[in-house]
């Protein structure tokens, strides 16, 4: 899978480890780049615990978050990390940040993106990500925008595993094996320090998704057994060559 | 392909024609198996230029149609086509012919499954099978139906394109290219004599879903062409080892 | 309106008067014959103030309840009413009460339609109703049931309102002003004594959707006033000439 | 709540167990009789363990589970568990038992119910279960169905969760802390030697609803914590005097 | 019912009273002290009668607004009403505005909000009421939004009756008996001098709903009779220690 | 038809030609005046053809892609056509812009409207412009915008067919026959040099509406022939006097 990048965008500096983080290293170890752009790093709206401790500061955070992220990275082997620093709770992506965005998705020219689902009634920021990455990845498939750059073909969009499945109208339609890359996303949540909350929550939840996996590819007859799994719900069609 | 199987499910005689007439010849071109079961004929209700004729019975009605279905089943290269002479309009399905779909699921352990919508309003047949289909996965599934025969996996079931998708609530999430075996599914339309108001409408079709075949590989950016293609509606999530 | 008729599939004898009695009484004054079907009298379910008198019998309730629904259909102007007798809660449809059905329909020859919603947690009968009624209605479409009777047509079918809208997933696309037959649909109200408590509640509901007649036909600018309205809900596309 | 009770319609014996059986004992605890009935053994589709031992009956195997099922209810202190033994893969339900049923719900007058989701294309047998208990509920309330019998309120149907949530169609909207019973649960779902490959899967989900529960109650700021918590969604509105 | 307060937020300044003006002093009964934000006062597009009187300005209209929203929250005995006046049609709230309301939902605390629904292809303006509220109670969550101040919990939103409530997809899930503050209703709905076309329309359906509540509550056996009730939509699941 | 007019909201220059080419010049053949709004040219994200020709400028492509509109206009017999000139990829609608649309449609008083679907994953320029147009329809309604002006009644909104009608959610209620105007379409459809792509696509579509018009509007029995249609849903509940 040289030729195979990947583009993971997250609201918030945290999202794309425990949503995504088995994908990213399994990717990773295929030899597949990943990308991951964080819009903010979660500083004001998921950072309570670090909050809750003496003379914190705005930046304080930020850079407690930055570093969290970075070491989340670097466990799953991600290939480039990226802040775009834009604030959170609201997170709120003018024009130029838009730009910015298109700019790393015709850098990266992604084969399949991964990001939030489309309703989140619980934190905003996330279904507004959405929005903005698919109008991202219109703008970046536009022949008139900078002329002459190489445009995007149609990568496919991937919504990861929100916290609470169901409120958030999210329906998963492809589980994907993470055995093999388990340690490394243990590892990476393991980084994050100020939310030790989740940690056994997206064990369970990648254990759980791995029992979803035996039972679609086959349950008691000749499903294959895996321990962890994480699933995506596609937002476009496939198109192949056989069923 | 040699291990793949597949089964297809179809309320009256024709619906596997016009509805999955190239993902058959496809798979079959690629040493799959294809079984094809036909609940009906569709005798009464999808025979309306026959009984237009004078002098017709529903014996003879049922005799043209079977020839019709045999004819196109040829030309697509269907392995095995079963007719259940179920009656139609209203297409009813006992216990009996339950099991009897089940037996077939079972000898042909197929690796996907291929039948109807979920809903219908126009004809309700086609929303029962569906019903029906599923009910006799989960039996041939189940270890204590038959105890000591083979058990059946996890195959995926594709729900084949509609009349009018729209208004079955049906959304392909697949596009197969059949470009390389149109001429067998044009050929196996035409042995419909008695619809032919719909050759046309379905060749439009799928020179329609070529274009959406084009468009979500690539659009103007490194889209494959495609001159043919069907779409399907997966039942289940997949499970893969990469995205 | 001189060759228009109109079939109403009313599940329980009242139905047809809270639900429909407004369109019933209007067609019926410009010309249009309708028939109403009651498959069953609500005898067991519906009848709840009878069974609370001393002495009830089943046939009795029947009685009753036929005399009322009776009633109700010469306050309309009812062309023709046809007791089923099926029994309800459950109410039961066999094939040869969907044979009978099947007659009526190609006896009428409706122009339109008119029956209960597709989910009602509250009564069953009544989604069992519209299933049954769209299977009678592609029968009654089929060529080859009683070959040489004329076939059926497409008739629009309307969903008419349920007691608990939201609940049963209806929505109104189509509101009809009933205030000039008003005070048939107030009588034909009346004669149901036995549902007194359900009076006040669907004169209410037509007042209010007059209000939404009012602003959908223009609001503060030039919408046009109706005392009493009622909503129907379309199973299928309308085929038009002009938007 | 000494006056309380709730009736639990479990199409398979073990269903009871992992989807509400917190529910059960928590209920149980505060003086509520629960009654729990068992419209199969799942002795076809859901004991393929045994099955895979040698020398099995269907006798046998209905045996096992009806132990283990009893065995469970002990430890959840059921108040009365009834087995309907109707088969199942398919499970039907004809007229005699949905009129069994009735008058177990007329028995049992409960102040809530507890059964399947309304759609479960893994398993027919979970959704025709909804589609019956709503049947019978409707007619447990008629007054005309043994007339002089006390006739059924309006109890609310909880869906307890399936076993792929998002796949079922199922959203939660209420957590229940089952953390006081959880040792009653966990020794009921040991109980179930022949699944034992979904024991750590149920325990996995508890403690997630656990996370849902506290956040859905103040999370990070004033979220009440609880160990294990089970979902259930509402069919009915809910009526109150305050909200 | 000291300790609780809530809040509700109403895009033009006649909502609140429509929609939950029996919930509102209801919950003051009690002793709840219930807040009012009114984002704007609906002058453009709510204010038809006043326009159509002669000589009137934005500020006229607006002063007469504000009259009749003060009367009827004295009526109700709303706790506090604050106007924002934002103007509308179109209604915007920019950064400053969200942070403003951000400020009264900490100040308030409320165990609870009231607000509009999700869809509105009438009025914009509602469906952006709730988007908004929705991020501004995200955002009153955060431990980094005015580090220091106390952070609110996780209260439920209640999405109030809109005008047509099928268009807006709009289910209520909970129905209010504001029988005993029917008269505090009544006489707020007729400060509203300006829209008396819509008295009768929400008396009606106050009648209306307290038929389902009753409905709702055991119906014809034991439901509790009400004469007025208010339905709503939750947003977020209950936790609860008993079904 | 003289009294009518239309007004169509075009996120692109293209859109209105293949979406609604039809019913444009067979209401102009009536007398109904049409006007079309382009918001953009298209000139980033849909000329793709020309940017692929050498020493292409922004400019360029706007006046390439005006020509074309406003050939397809005439050939339409389009009333007036104006463009917005708003850019696209994003499009981005201000305040100003909906003013100026606002006075738009105060002007033309459309009978009906036209415009994009609500869901377009591939496309948001085409599902915020139904956010806008739905905008600007309140706020042409509202008597305090530009008191003194004629205000906007309640004109339908239908939405025009979209690309992959599945995936934007689209489901049509209306078909309209365009038989006697194809060839108008035809001659516009094939102004637009650059999307040569899409001509025989946009045939195919409406030969298969035609298709669906004479399927609903009778069948095999008494359906009416039509060779072109298109297909719209609205947005509205309809207000009739007759179903």
């Amino acid at each position: 899978m040289p030729d195979k990048t990947a583009l993971v965008v997250s609201a918030h500096s945290a999202d794309f480890v425990w949503r995504c983080g088995g994908a990213i290293a399994l990717h990773a170890e295929k030899g597949c780049d990943v990308t991951v752009v964080c819009l903010s790093y979660g500083e004001r709206g998921e950072s309570a615990k670090l909050w809750k401790e003496g003379g914190m500061t705005l930046d304080r955070v930020k850079t407690e978050r930055r570093k969290e992220a970075e070491a989340a990275a670097r466990a799953l082997d991600v290939h480039d990390i990226r802040f775009f620093d834009l604030g959170d709770y609201p997170l709120v992506m003018d024009q130029d940040a838009k730009f910015r965005l298109v700019d790393v998705i015709r850098e990266v020219m992604p084969s399949f993106m991964l990001t939030h689902s489309t309703w989140d009634p619980y934190n905003p920021d996330h279904m507004l990500t959405l929005q903005w990455t698919l109008e991202c990845r219109a703008i970046a498939q536009a022949w008139g925008h900078n002329p002459g750059q190489a445009v995007l073909g149609a990568p496919q969009v991937y919504l990861f595993e929100p916290h609470q499945t169901e409120q958030m109208n999210w329906k998963p339609d492809v589980f994907l094996d993470i055995t093999p890359v388990w340690d490394r996303k243990w590892a990476a949540i393991q980084c994050m320090q100020g939310q030790e909350h989740l940690w056994s929550f997206y064990r369970n939840a990648a254990e759980n998704r791995a029992n979803h996996f035996q039972r679609n590819s086959g349950g008691q007859s000749g499903g294959r057994a895996a321990k962890y799994a994480e699933g995506f719900q596609s937002v476009f069609p496939r198109t192949v060559d056989e069923l």
